[in-house]
């Protein structure tokens, strides 16, 4: 029975592909189904679908072997919000909280003192360091990334009351699948702790840790009774994965210019230069947040970037006006098609 | 014609398969073709495919998810040859000659006064700093790519009469098939530095880019009137990848530990201690030179590791007695099975 049925679908798959080749293009295009459902039609779909469409046509000068389609994505503010924290500031001060029990002269120590006392703004870029070597280090690996698994288990984000893994948004897990579909290698580029971004990226967006680029935690390898360890020294591996950083990072992890790359921020130019002002096809794209009602509406730390997209031809994408949905309905699985990936769940464990 | 065709050989495979079904094991088994036929049989062979059959068998213990079968591979002395130089020095060398004529002060100036006197045994770890700086250094990433990719087109093994690219051995290049058809990612984890290696591993190996650790030389994002560029500062970013710094860039790049290490030398011992001494299955290998025949024989920077694979369990694998072959014989194609990828080949060169 089931050869006779492999049999018949073998048939009409080769009698299917025997009409679409005499069939003129146009009528192609318009039984083809709608790549990306949950993004409304305009510009910034249209832009997208065009430039996947060009690189990946056979007969296009354009065209870009699989092997060489690379796709960067920034995360915070890109893949899931960054307010009204930038996530992976949350989980640290989280951290010192949690930790300031055994350290009771933060109390008065800063910056762990501006952190207890809720005190955000007084806190800058150059207070980095010191908040990443406190909560990054000290510990392995491994004991690291169990922090980090537990927090994204238990954390919840404050307006929206969903844990912040849940958080990403619909339409780009639907890209970052249209894209995969189409050949590309998907590589989050972002400025948060690579281990941080590991521990979710595996389970959020079917990225594995090693297409992961973050700011890099240095390790030190040892041997103890437990067997061998890499041992978080907590400094920062220069340079910090952000602005002049991405680029430098992406040649490192890569090796490979990409063709995509997806950013929402100041922070995202330098990769969105690198990616489109070289030579060959390359296409940037900047999200915009300008929808107050259903995630959040600000310019700023975005200014220069949306002056240059107008300038450089980037692509701008309007969460008001491109995206059909934002989050997944509460009652609505997270991931909408195919399985998740375990990888990231584990990881660091073994 | 080709749906009836297509039709009966279907109709085989599902036929096969059946019988196949209905077999006992060690009927299957013996049936099963050599997956290593440039392997001569013995406890080596038998290790390497032991365990790839437990870690990817459903119904054992040891199962080990396809995103998580990472292997890694050292490079010099492991795929290809390190003698008479390591070839990564020799790459170096050779630029200095050439460009001893622009920098008339190297005559007398060490270690270069020593590379153009040909004065190696001179020459130590501590100097490699100022030989990678002048040779790494002061250009762009597209002009040092092409450097090394002219290099790797044009000279010569002194002793082999083959291009460098050309002296991948060929039972090694069947391993690697041999762990991709299992699921398995395979990273190239060397001393040399990323790019060069970059420059050849698609190529030689059919290793992307991206999944090359080698030595890292920095780069500084900047835009120059031909748009953005990354400039090579020639600086080495720590660790060299080597000793300890092998699992260290290990997490850093892929961020899981690997379950099979294959390396050759002192330099690999980290790496092999990291990959099988922590909790799950963990296959760590080494190639032993002692074909003095076909290839070169020696034990200096490698007895330690040899000392440790009795301790540790770790597979020895004998140039000798294993390999059925060497190097590709001269007349016949470099890689044997499959396409060649064509990345490597224009990397950097968008």
């Amino acid at each position: 029975m089931r050869g006779k049925y492999g049999t018949l679908t073998l048939a009409m798959v080769i009698l299917a592909a025997f009409i679409g080749g005499c069939a003129s293009s146009p009528d192609i295009q318009e039984v083809r189904p709608d790549p990306l459902p949950l993004w409304n039609d305009g510009a910034a779909k249209e832009q997208i679908i065009g430039f996947v469409d060009d690189i990946s046509d056979f007969f296009s000068d354009s065209l870009v072997p699989v092997e060489e389609r690379i796709a960067v994505f920034d995360n915070d503010g890109t893949l899931w919000p960054e307010k009204p924290l930038y996530f992976p500031l949350e989980f640290i001060f989280d951290l010192i909280e949690e930790m300031a029990e055994e350290h009771p002269a933060w109390k008065t120590e800063e910056p762990f003192r501006w952190v207890l006392e809720e005190n955000y703004s007084a806190i800058s870029t150059e207070d980095f360091p010191a908040l990443i070597q406190a909560t990054h280090g000290g510990m392995t690996q491994r004991e690291f990334s169990r922090l980090a698994r537990k927090w994204l288990r238990t954390a919840e984000h404050p307006r929206f009351e969903e844990k912040y893994k849940k958080l990403a948004y619909t339409p780009m897990l639907q890209l970052l699948e249209y894209l995969r579909k189409n050949g590309f290698k998907i590589f989050i580029c972002s400025g948060g702790t690579a281990e941080f971004i590991r521990a979710y990226s595996g389970l959020a967006y079917k990225i594995p840790p090693e297409q992961v680029i973050g700011t890099t935690i240095d390790t030190r390898f040892e041997i103890t009774d437990k067997g061998p360890v890499l041992f978080r020294t907590g400094n920062i591996v220069p340079p910090l994965n952000d602005r002049e950083g991405k680029p430098v990072n992406i040649q490192r992890y890569i090796g490979l210019r990409p063709i995509i790359a997806f950013g929402n921020s100041d922070g995202d130019i330098q990769m969105l230069q690198y990616t489109t002002e070289g030579r060959g096809p390359g296409l940037g794209v900047l999200l915009h947040h300008d929808d107050a009602e259903r995630e959040y509406s600000y310019d700023e730390g975005t200014e220069k970037a949306l002056e240059l997209a107008k300038e450089n031809g980037w692509t701008v994408v309007s969460m008001k006006n491109d995206f059909k949905e934002v989050f997944p309905e509460k009652e609505e699985e997270q991931v909408k098609s195919g399985d998740q990936l375990s990888t990231g769940s584990g990881q660091g464990d073994r």
